[in-house]
């Protein structure tokens, strides 16, 4: 029973606040003030910058329309931490978060804190549906950014020539046993996709509405595909054969210089890998699921193998029904853990969000919410492929079955693999 | 009736090689060695090129492995006229193309007649059934690089600072009746898409497999949307307000300095706009179809609307049934035509190719063909965007109720623009 | 009396390190572990690098070779901190020096006392003729280091969207008075340049050989062009005539969209400018010299003026015999300062590196040290011009009238302005 | 006696005019109207454009103040063949002038015929002495862009996937005997340098004034390097070893790859040679000058070899007195020769540029001339390094002892090479 997620009640909702601000706090203990500086790449933002947006989207989607006598900590942060909102004005751009070494840490934290309190006493007293539904979607809010936080630090340290760990002295030994992969096959037909919420229930827009979608059968790799197997298909050409690449992604792969996932570096005539734990032998990590690869990459592999990506449909066809468990940010890993023996379907929650043949657009009826909530998805709906199922950095009671992530197909900093289909 | 698009026998399809390949040296006959040597932006080749390519397409797919004793007109072509198939080896940059200025123009017809003297050959002899698909994949091919040699050849006279016209004194007076805009209604349900081939017809591998898709009720625009809706919508601020914006669309319309439709220039305190025929003032042209647009500003004109654009399978159940029929390149307009006075659906075909809220992928058990061929096209389903209908300047042989176009949302030298849809 | 430059014996030298080595740990009080991470354009470097950097030239230049025991305090700082000495091996791209969030500050300090216990031992002890010299040069570098620090973190606070100040309430009123420009004569024929050491004195390779050069009569500006005689550029159309302008500085202007120095920004109507002690109206500045100019600027104003640059041996000629003195670091204004009535040769020294006419090269006879340190000066003498005088952030003890500074033509971001010459 | 340089009286004039024009036209004889349309790399322009350019010039600056009655050929051409004179308003991107298709080569070839005969017609009635100047000037200008015809052309058919010869069948036989290289010392002192006309005389005034400089004694090679000294310095390392370069040529040859000089390219396991006349066998060269490399490349080449690269005055001081004679573009060889054996000073004039250490600047006194033709050297003053003594395809009466040609120091396209100096 998941209690955390219920969010029914004020009281549950206020429950549930609090497990998820501490989260985060809890989450960069190990860090420093100077740690939390660091950008690392275009994608990526400074922990610190997190921290104060994530207060920021509460301030202002909350307590500034409904808090009534609500103080501002700072006037200047509410321009200040804006992250994209087009309709609250001007912004600073991104590339200059790691120029803000003022607001300190120091104060930043105690901007958490006078937001933190505001918000509580809200809860406490009488608080309307609409001030409680944001403040359900600002904790949805600020558990996607604890995610884009152990994603970006993991860049800054990998970035770093001396190349820290996050934490030291963690990381257990791995089954190092092969599980051989198995395809389920589906039936096809109509099936429903989509969420629908009943009470208490959370689900973003670009979920909705719920619809139908027609189905051809189909199966699904019973686990995500392994390091070892992506090893297979490096050691094979992978990554000089143009005929398994899309157009975009060869040229891409190219410019870019890669030829191994984001974190492989080759050490002593193989791999290792860059993880929050430090690096670790690609060997060790032979059967865990591959990760930090593109849709480009993901793509390639499945090709190779005779295989091919599914789609978000079948994903979340399966995914429907099956309870949500797994190696999710609760687990304490950050990183991948391999599959179990057995051949029932595994991994499809947690170690890493898997790449779809899905491009990202609204469905048949999508409307986006109006004002600068209206912002958070819809205007993002080009040029990006839906991944599913969250990551080993993802909160557990941030995902579900209905839930789509979306990303540029050349992304690879997000914990992102894949998991094989087949026509059936 | 349209016998030259009958090619069920050898001789059927000799005629429509013939056809073919002669429309495109007709096409370039105003033109001068000179001006088929200009390449005038990335996405664009020297018309000079598409005479040589289109040539080599034939040589290389169907003389080389199917005309026994044929001798190459220049062995150095087979690498010289390739455009993007890696599974042949390497190739020139796309970017040199204009720097071909050795084979001249009168070397390149000459291959053009060497070409086709061996396929006529061919053709009047024994010939396998691969061999006539190839030759029929071969007509295709060329019908769409004499569209590129229309597109290409607009933006090279634009860009040449005496703005000359492709041709004189041909622009008809427009109709200037404003038609009014009627939705019509289509029931939803499953639907059959995509192309199943009978005898003697021709579809891409990416229209294929023909398979079922379940559509909401839609409603669709009778007509395309014109220049005078679209000037509305800039003069209502379309360019300055994000809100109505894809945030892609937003970044490169002000990164480009997007204010209008490519082809439009301020001119006396209005609007002038270049065609084929030169520059045309816009009240002359503002019951005509709004032309090259980039899906961008398709999407945030729709939004401005309060409408959407059609996805892929709504705009192929309403044309299905409706006969290939429109201002399509042998109309000799060579840009799009004001609608008729009358409610019926309109312009389906031709005037403009209408962007979608498609992103273009694999049909549900797509497999793309072998060998070269095979980068025809499923190489380049990742970050496109599927168009419909054909312009003014398809051929009307080549368009059909299941043709997929496909080209980057921030396309807009393609005569490309919008119609409207909304949800039942 | 400066007995802080006299480094003729080894007790002299060591209080010069210990003076040099104060003052830059002296300056960065004020300032955070957070601010000391920022690198906020492609010239600058953070504050906290700054301090290893100079650390790690006392460490690789003087101790490893010439203290015998030596202990290196953490044997990676040795490639972490090289900054572009190629014949020391690979180094960390210089724009990822912001991503070394660790080692933290608290080490970096703890690096700078263990070099300077290091450092003080071998002074104490037998030190050779050859170590004393490194450890010279080693001070030279930390001043313009120090230098550096004041150059950047001015720079990384204008960046702050915040704009905070370097330190509160120092700046004091400046003088109002305008001080009218006079030109004096000099005589031409041949005059010695260059340096010549003699005992206990410093320059750098690019200072020597000494050597004759052959001047035409000249007449140099008393003081230096002020924010009000360059406002009166801009209100001229300074920024929109290409006439006044070189063919690069043109291009380069208005790909970058200057309108104005760096760190002028338009309020009110009218500029306000940022300083070291936060932003300031220009009105109250106009008398003061005009700063954070390119060459290119310099270029146009003078041209504008109906003056020139003088060459950099114009400037030395009349530099020579001037003592050394002015607004320099140890002033504490950190912002140039209004001239003085009076028509004598001022501000040589101190305000703002004035650009001159000269090309960076090397003098006839010149020759690189060999080694590591030889790709001191010598590796940068192509497309760079020479700056003369020092600035306001220039240690007094490190400029001299042989001293060539060298910047690229574009580069705002330092203390730069300009002295009018004219032919006599 | 070259009475063609000769211009003190009108008459010589017309003679001189008709022999730059004639020459020109001649230049091209071998070449396509498509062959003209080519522009192949950032610094060409396509020959098409120089035949209008050279026109224009003639037109602009000497019929339309000075011919009474002149009846311009087309009015656009004002602005559409203009360069780079700000002074006379807007005109085309450089980079667009590929896409003049037309006017057609025809035209413009009727363009110079008009031109022509009203020159000659202005010529040959009463003309005062600034059009004398400024047809002088046109004469000189249409010369510089007959090498860069040759030059451009070059590159265009280097570019061609097909590599064609500009013509065939002309490259003799090299002397294959090596000449040691000889360095003479000349005496240091004070000389004069620059241009000081007298009746009949041409200068830019980027040769004036006349003015003194003092030299130390300096020694100077008595003939160019060879393409077999080069093939010396890429086989000891010269592109690997960053001690040999200059920083920002270290970063410019990796950025863009050189590891030969332009035109070279691997073939057999050894290099060959783009010439006007084909490929050609490094062997076969070995005892010509090196040519194409940039001043980067010079100037590592130099430090290689135990050398400098002479400043102008060094070189200008040692021409001075020598007779304009060498392989110069009326050779007709159109390439660097293999130096004579002896000792004496060779290779002075033709052949190719001589990249020198001084960087471009105005001489003691330089005024640039008002008007638009003040545009034509003066603003150039930047960031360009000198070269002396004029190439293989500059033209015999173009070029003296003050000649003055500048580039960026990254330059390769042109006929550029090194003769090597030291410190006497």
């Amino acid at each position: 029973m998941e209690t955390s997620s219920d969010c029914s009640s004020p009281a549950a909702l206020l429950e549930r606040f609090r497990a998820v601000r501490g989260a985060t706090v809890r989450f960069v203990g190990p860090l420093s003030a100077e740690d939390m500086m660091v950008q690392s790449c275009a994608e990526a933002s400074p922990v610190k910058w997190h921290l104060a947006h994530t207060s920021w989207f509460f301030e202002t989607f909350v307590l500034v329309p409904y808090a009534p006598g609500y103080l501002a900590f700072d006037a200047r942060f509410g321009w200040l931490f804006n992250s994209y909102y087009n309709a609250l004005g001007v912004m600073p751009e991104k590339n200059l978060r790691a120029s803000f070494s003022r607001p300190d840490l120091k104060t930043i934290l105690a901007y958490r804190a006078h937001v933190d309190a505001a918000v509580e006493r809200l809860l406490a007293g009488e608080c309307g549906a609409e001030a409680l539904d944001r403040v359900r979607l600002g904790c949805e809010h600020e558990q996607q950014h604890l995610e884009l936080i152990a994603t970006d630090m993991k860049h800054a340290l990998f970035t770093n020539p001396l190349h820290p760990a996050y934490r030291e002295g963690v990381a257990g030994a791995q089954t190092m046993e092969a599980v051989p992969l198995v395809f389920h096959e589906f039936a096809g037909g109509l099936v429903q996709v989509g969420a629908s919420l009943v009470d208490g229930e959370f689900a973003f827009d670009n979920e909705m509405p719920r619809h139908k979608v027609y189905l051809e059968p189909f199966r699904l790799g019973h686990r995500l595909a392994t390091c070892g197997e992506y090893r297979a298909f490096m050691e094979d050409g992978g990554y000089t054969r143009p005929e398994l690449w899309l157009s975009e992604g060869w040229s891409r792969m190219r410019a870019e210089g890669w030829e191994a996932p984001l974190y492989w570096q080759r050490a002593n005539g193989g791999w290792r890998v860059f993880t929050l734990d430090g690096w670790r032998g690609l060997g060790e990590l032979a059967e865990t699921p591959v990760c930090h690869i593109s849709l480009f990459e993901a793509d390639a592999f499945a090709r190779w193998s005779g295989a091919r990506l599914a789609t978000e449909f079948e994903w979340e066809r399966v995914a429907t029904g099956l309870g949500v468990a797994g190696n999710l940010l609760e687990s304490g890993r950050l990183h991948p853990a391999a599959a179990r023996l057995g051949g029932a379907m595994q991994q499809m929650y947690g170690d890493v969000w898997e790449w779809t043949a899905s491009g990202y657009g609204g469905y048949p009826g999508y409307r986006a919410a109006s004002g600068a909530l209206g912002e958070y998805n819809g205007k993002f709906m080009s040029s990006q492929v839906v991944l599913r199922g969250g990551s080993c950095v993802t909160p557990a009671t941030h995902i579900r079955a209905t839930y789509r992530n979306f990303f540029g197909p050349g992304t690879r900093w997000q914990f992102s693999g894949v998991r094989l289909a087949k026509d059936a």
